[in-house]
């Protein structure tokens, strides 16, 4: 049963909830420079070589590593979403009000575009956008993206909103982070491996390359919706409003 | 000594052993996915080249960050089994019955059986199965299976089922998941590391190839229940039958 | 609003406080001295060679594993710095005196010097020294080392010297090693991903190769400096004066 | 100030300590199985080709999880040593009998030969040991061994032994197996970074190959012992006697 709740200006304007969009923004950008600036040195080590197993491991590796420590950051504050598709979820499940996840949206949005361009100067490459290998089709990206994106957000439905975690909350950023990194050595060569509109958004803007990039946006909104039915339907239940704020408590 | 219990019908359909069922597909699902999504990337991205270093990295990686996660989401609901070994070792000391275990093993072998189908759909690329090296015989191949099985079961009693486990719960979601990580970079060029029933069969549906498949039943298996007995009697002594959703409490 | 305070000798130079540096040294010194080593260990492997993907990888993650070791070691006894930049970005928020923290400095550089030079006897290999890519601008490095050097302090308050951090404090030290072991990923090919002056001093030292080192020194102050700033005034507010060992408290 | 203390026979022949021998024996298997395993998957999978970087990144990380994981299946039991030089830092601080010791060294080195045994067998390929490259002295061999073991022994005291631990506590075994891991990718190409008798003694035995040998005795015993002197002495200070099985109480 969907939970979806508006929400207040009031609540979306208090010192707390702009602090959290700031939270946002920055974890967002930290996250997107560590993880498009592993594709970016790939292409300079290898003056730009088609993507091979080790790269595909360096890029996940950073990934893992980078979404585990931006959750970590942000976790207290904002809750640690990093991702229009993590806060989508748990919208749906009503977690977080429509209006105050806008503003989420806009600033890992943000965080995104600017971490886009910072490595764009700080490295005089052009900026990799995600897109399908030319074997796959829109449909199997699609279904690719929404599988793994389920499998994200259902990890933060588990092991981070749940009421029930117990200690199982302690290493949640771990867990958000790693299914990130494994499901990038799956996807990588096929969708990319996304999970994340923000993370697919700023290069796109970055790079003016638009291709592709509605399946980043279709595929991780539907896999996180659907985690966040499932889990918060049928595992939690019955909860009621938590601020945002305290998704990680 | 063996304290497997049969159970009752009314427990293995109680409202809470459903949920396990569904969380046991929905993290085997997960971690199939993942693992052996890895596999074809390492295919798609060497137009199929035999297994290197940098692949054995790729694939062992992803199996144990996948398994960590797929542990973690299931943990409370379920216990986090997402292999019919585990779940054959933990009825062998007792901590699941019989008719619940079998409830289990039909979950995970159907997650992984979907993952399977998915991955072909997803990536259009044949879905890679267990197997023998070449040089490995059918006694070496069971006895390596045995040893890393026994390993994993084993780590599953010292950090989740043992009930004196203490501040290890917490991290026990990892340590099983990268024991398996582990033992990959080690089987995986002999027998290709499996430990896990599940894990090996929805491939081999999917291809319709069922060589060398009894193996990835018989050594998990035999070492699963191994670990039970021994860690089981020696090393936790006499416990009690808890529910099989309170094993990582 | 900086809120450094000077410190007296006497708080300098007591027993807890010797204590302290003599942990900063011995930590820094297993840092560096892995994470050089892995760096050298690829040039052994390879007669030399340019930086390839795979040799990336082991250099990222031979100073994440390294430093999360680091700091956790020193956790209890120091706060587990290692890094002058840690240091001033947390004398910036007030959370050690300026003398104390000069002492700091001083052990962590001389650690990182004896570090370098066991290397080389060990080796019989030459210290390989941070430097800017051929491509890379100074400008471009500086603000590459500031972008990357304010995320791990910031990871470092977040995670760390916040009062507030709760349960996260647990897995803080595996959070700073990973963002550093995250952002090399990225910077490797391009600055060099230092994000610390102690870690690019020694090597210098044994070399007698300072081309570039000042920008790991103005790099990372200015980036863990301004972390200060930005994590102590807008989400830690207030804070008062805590000695430095109880930082991971 | 060395602390180390005899022992009676009571205490060394006690249920607690039996279950501790055997504890000690599995998990040095399981740890020298996958790392040992690891290095021979290496050759398989090369035709025994030198050693490169991501080799090195394989054998690292394998002997890094499975470190960890062996840490944490006996840290319960017996305190988790899995290492002679472990044990010996331990009983320089007084955690520790030497009666009882002898005990854990003689079920580590057992659970090494067995491994090796099981992996000749089940590989059919010779089991390699350790030994210095061509172009390290055997000073040089000595002093890198010391170094990389005292940084490991020392992770043990101050984030497992230490009474002031705190919830260091609950990461302390990634910590202990991931220093070994960084290690190696410093050590690996130079003297194969054992920091462990145990791991360098049950390939000697099987393959009938002592060159070199007392290298990996005389070295890690020495850092091991430095350690628990260092450690001991200075930051714990005084402390009483603790059975072996409280180390990661």
């Amino acid at each position: 049963m969907v939970k979806i709740a508006f929400g207040s200006f009031g609540d979306s304007f208090s010192v707390g909830s702009l602090k959290s969009y700031l939270a946002e923004f920055i974890a967002t950008l930290l996250f997107v420079f560590a993880g498009v600036g592993s594709a970016i040195a790939y292409s300079k080590l290898t003056s730009d070589a088609a993507l091979d197993p080790p790269g595909l491991v360096a890029v996940a590796v950073a990934h893992a590593f980078a979404l585990f420590v931006g959750v970590s950051v942000a976790a207290n504050i904002s809750g640690g979403h990093l991702n229009p598709a993590v806060t989508f979820g748990l919208a749906v499940g009503g977690n977080i009000t429509i209006l105050t996840g806008i503003f989420y949206w806009i600033a890992q949005l943000l965080g995104s575009v600017v971490a886009s361009f910072l490595l764009e100067f700080v490295t005089s490459e052009s900026v990799p956008t995600h897109g399908l290998a030319s074997s796959v089709g829109a449909i199997q990206g699609l279904v690719f993206e929404i599988i793994i994106t389920f499998g994200l957000v259902y990890t933060v439905y588990a092991t981070a909103a749940d009421p029930k975690k117990g200690s199982l909350g302690i290493i949640a950023p771990i867990a958000i982070g790693f299914i990130v990194g494994a499901n990038i050595l799956a996807a990588g060569p096929f969708s990319g491996g996304s999970m994340n509109p923000a993370r697919s958004f700023g290069p796109a803007v970055v790079s003016g390359n638009f291709a592709d990039n509605w399946i980043y946006w279709v595929g991780p909104l539907v896999g996180g919706g659907l985690a966040g039915l499932i889990y918060g339907d049928i595992f939690i239940g019955s909860y009621s409003q938590v601020p945002a704020s305290e998704d990680y408590a």
